[in-house]
């Protein structure tokens, strides 16, 4: 089975657990079998491979999450990055003509679009495998993973099949409803439209043709900025006559909100935390290495990370986002495609962070004009280049970098540093980036970089 | 007026604030009318010397307290601290020696004792002042400030005088009652007792020493382990005859709970928060750095500090005290005598603080056996002796002191530094102190150390 997953989505919704660079499928909080934590993109990378274990997984998403999609599943997946945000149909005719152009994917071949982020049982992808083999022998040109309402949902769109059979043609598709008109179309045997589309790779790429200007991959890369701001639903499924769609029954949850995401937690507090036994329904995710002591709460959230801390009554935990957007906050934990960082103090003049670097990766050799730092390693080996010299570093080294100074750091095994930056109005943008003249290769070109994945 | 304040307490039932090395009594939450930051100690110091600008204030306390009293008021007062705890009555006996063996005050001189921690308005100290003159004039042994009470609350103590009088004299005491018993109390015209005495101080030097053997401060202080935990209350004032009272009806607040404590709050947030316009009697105290979110929350306090997070009903928050004893958490912040020191990061094999030095201050000379050290100056100057060599510091100077090494720094501008430490089984234990053979004289032994002030 060939699957796009599309990973969108800013962090507002769950904050402070997902931020500007961190989005919600990004957060480690479900426990799996064997008791490790998974995000939403880790659970469904597993529950894939196990339904198809010869799985291709190519993920269309945008080019400040290729870090953190790199730190979780590291090269078990192509990273097909739009170079600035549109909506799905341009997002999914790029990474089909990824498939395509750049890795040979044939034409009678089926593609399946599925979002990152459902929290499902391992049945759904067996129904995306079912919709795969669908579309690759069908009639139809598109095939819908159409799910059993649960309740008159305003969130959702709908799709009206044309029988009650489980798989039916499509007869139309309708935006989000209000309850009782929702109620009307369930009466129907309408389904909840998940965002899932299944077709023959070359079909796509006709359609993609048509309504696009471009030659292939490299030159609607090229050309994307230019494109409009369009849905896959409006540009393409609700034009298409030959559509079919597949009843799903099993379980599936739309984490979007503190509300339904507590939900899937499988127990009340992760991370450091107290509930007293006047706390009723109640759950604590804290990323804090300090303690949180909950009493006499009830129906709340609380999440505790590093960019900040939310205390909400769990239903009012989906107004969240205007109050997000007035909070400046610089972001204070990110992970990278090296490993991550972690801001412990901010002065007026100088930033203390703490580095984890993964055993194998390096920073970029940079420079930065406005400011000094010093690097203080607290564990771990690895080689460390500074003005075109390389040295061996571990545990107890320090290293002083004025200004200027071009340097960086890759691990042998995992390493921890902090850096103390110092200078005036400290930012991420001063900074210079080098070819480094070694044999790591941290930074060579190439397709990698061309196609967006940035490493 | 010669006042002793009376400076105990642990600092669970304020918990995250306060800390076993943090009492209450220092946090600083109540602004002034200047709008900066008091705590209980400062505010308290302010309206004394508001009062009276020649009060002798000696506070009489545990060592543990004396580097956050320091910090707060540095040489303004004496400070008087019992090398191990007793109750009321041996620390108040300590104190009055002190006053009298080593400051030369008379025996006719009256001395008023005192709470550190009443929440309490200028007319209160006014009462202390016609307090002290009663008892240099007046013809009883003892002299009380009674409460008068606003409720029949079963958590103090009740002063029952013979009328109901101004200046009364005092027939009994009566401990803790039940509500209805404390009716029957006020009924009767009682007072609360706010642990408020005054007396000459011959009279309290001939009643220790019919109570306790010793000959002066010092040997008083040398045999105080042997003493008797008892409290002022039983060991003398209900023992004595002639004892009056003063009634004080001006406000009196005793914030020993986050319930009692955020009434005092004159604004709902201190700190980074956010109310949403659903959140309803709430408060937020957050010493973070990172903001905080509240929405829905009903009658409740949060609290952050370095040293955990509280999201508790403003109820429930009483009963706080055996949830905080089961939290093993080291201290992430303290206020020290030289300024504060900030846990930033705690790994395996080492720990990252944020030190902050005061202008004029500096470390002990020390050495560690286990771990070595690693300083980089994020801002200020001042001077460092390292192994016997003293050199400048200033922002971006380094520092390596591996394990042996005898190190400490001063400031002469507010210096912050970032200390990484990296060793196994990192413990405050792990310090060996020198003296300096320097002129700042640091640490010059004499009385000031055998009195406990420990400077």
């Amino acid at each position: 089975m060939n699957i796009i997953l599309l990973s969108g989505g800013s962090g507002q919704r769950l904050w402070p657990l997902s931020n500007n660079i961190r989005s919600k499928q990004f957060i480690r909080i479900f426990s799996n079998e064997e008791g490790k934590l998974e995000s939403m993109l880790t659970r469904v990378y597993r529950q894939i491979i196990s339904a198809d274990p010869e799985a291709v997984i190519t993920i269309a998403t945008s080019r400040k999450q290729i870090s953190s999609i790199r730190n979780q599943l590291g090269d078990r997946v192509s990273v097909c990055a739009e170079p600035c945000r549109r909506d799905t149909f341009p997002a999914i005719c790029l990474a089909a003509s990824y498939l395509y152009y750049e890795q040979g994917v044939g034409e009678e071949e089926a593609v399946v679009v599925c979002p990152v982020d459902p929290y499902v049982e391992d049945s759904y992808f067996e129904a995306l495998k079912e919709l795969s083999g669908m579309a690759e022998t069908g009639s139809a040109n598109l095939f819908l993973l159409g799910i059993e309402p649960t309740y008159a949902s305003e969130k959702y769109g709908y799709i009206l099949p044309e029988s009650s059979a489980r798989v039916s043609k499509v007869e139309t598709f309708r935006e989000k409803p209000d309850a009782a008109t929702a109620q009307g179309y369930i009466a129907r045997g309408a389904l909840w439209n998940g965002g899932v589309f299944a077709f023959r790779l070359g079909y796509l790429m006709r359609r993609a043709h048509e309504l696009l200007s471009f030659t292939d991959y490299r030159d609607l890369y090229a050309r994307y900025g230019e494109l409009k701001r369009i849905s896959f639903d409006y540009a393409l499924a609700e034009q298409e006559k030959a559509v079919q769609v597949l009843r799903y029954n099993g379980g599936w949850k739309d984490l979007g909100t503190w509300n339904t995401f507590t939900e899937a937690m499988t127990e009340p507090v992760l991370g450091k935390g107290i509930l007293n036994e006047t706390c009723e329904n109640t759950n604590v995710v804290n990323e804090l290495n300090i303690p949180i002591l909950c009493m006499g709460c009830r129906n709340m959230v609380v999440a505790a990370s590093s960019d900040g801390i939310l205390v909400s009554d769990k239903e009012q935990s989906s107004y969240i986002k205007p109050f997000v957007e007035q909070i400046e906050q610089q972001v204070m934990y990110a992970e990278k495609s090296w490993g991550s960082f972690t801001v412990l103090d901010v002065q007026e003049d100088s930033l203390t962070i703490k580095i984890v670097l993964l055993p194998g990766h390096g920073l970029y050799y940079h420079s930065h004009d406005h400011r000094d730092e010093v690097w203080t390693v607290m564990s771990g080996t690895g080689r460390a280049v500074i003005d075109g010299v390389e040295r061996k570093v571990c545990a107890g080294d320090v290293i002083s970098m004025p200004a200027g100074c071009r340097h960086t750091v890759s691990a042998e095994t995992e390493l921890k540093i902090i850096e103390v930056q110092m200078g005036e109005n400290i930012t991420v943008e001063d900074k210079h980036k080098y070819p480094l003249q070694q044999d790591g290769g941290e930074c060579k070109p190439g397709l990698g970089t061309e196609c967006g994945c940035g490493r």
